[in-house]
């Protein structure tokens, strides 16, 4: 009796990956996704975000049967009660979310095993513009310094190679690196 | 028997929020943040991240007693088990909730009542970049609308004034809207 290879590579599915590869090449539409958020002020520094449906891949999604519901928060020191990280630090999050996934998606797609992965993140930021007191300052983020740990059966120059391979496709890398145009408008 | 006037206006301190302006006008240290977070890979595009200590107003901060755990997870069609919700979902979230607090804080500086705030996010994204697909389109948001309903006792045109400071002094609207430096290094 033969073993036969599975086509599941550190948890993901390659034959998918390529599947899905194949038909966006095939047809460009399915590739176009759009997002959504609903943010609810709950009191002072506290807010929910609600998450559930998205369109992609032509359709609108309706895989998830309940929605995710996030907290947003601030710390004491920062006038908040603690009810969940705050909106700098979710940035974070979802910046090493993102890494995470480009890094497994594309090592599995190149045959490397993946035994383990860890980011550590750390944002720098100044609070006079969030203040109203300065006009030079950023308000945001100075500058953020993403460490990381992997195990893998690929050597370092490998792992390297990748890792700047997935900064360059990476969305929220991009998103934190690049422009990205907001607008914003009062619903009447 | 006559009622004091409370200090606190939208769920908000703002005896504390003013004497936090003064503390860092007297002293600009205070206003320099740190904030962090740890993501580990759990398998496939699924990670969780770790959100607990940050340093800012001149200490590590001590008012967290246990940490904030955030799943990250792409939904089935992007090869993921819908565990949390995606690392792009999570930027809309982190951007309405930097928004929300710089409305309520600034209203209740301005001596605003808010009733209710809610924001709703959308962003459009090519998965042409993050597939390896294209060189031309960005792996990120091509562009993020937000809409808010909010109901307070200021006229529109204060709400607009407002929502126009709240953006140029909000922390993920510069993120997001501007360049921000981002290194990243393999620990060995």
């Amino acid at each position: 009796m033969t073993t036969t290879s599975t086509a599941i590579l550190n948890g993901v599915d390659v034959e998918q990956l390529v599947g899905t590869i194949n038909a966006i090449k095939d047809d460009p539409e399915i590739a176009r996704f759009r997002f959504r958020a609903e943010t609810e002020w709950v009191g002072g520094g506290h807010s929910q975000t609600t998450i559930q449906s998205f369109y992609g891949a032509k359709q609108e999604d309706a895989s998830r049967t309940r929605p995710f519901v996030l907290e947003g928060d601030e710390p004491p020191v920062l006038l908040g009660g603690n009810a969940g990280p705050n909106a700098v630090e979710a940035v974070l999050h979802a910046l090493a979310s993102c890494l995470s996934v480009g890094f497994i998606y594309n090592a599995a797609a190149q045959g490397i095993r993946v035994d383990s992965l860890r980011f550590r993140l750390e944002g720098d930021l100044d609070l006079h513009a969030f203040l109203g007191l300065s006009q030079t300052e950023r308000p945001g983020y100075q500058g953020i310094r993403v460490t990381y740990q992997v195990k893998s059966n690929a050597p370092r120059e490998k792992v390297l190679e990748l890792c700047e391979y997935v900064q360059k496709t990476s969305p929220v890398m991009d998103i934190v690196r690049n422009p990205v145009p907001v607008t914003i408008s009062l619903e009447t």
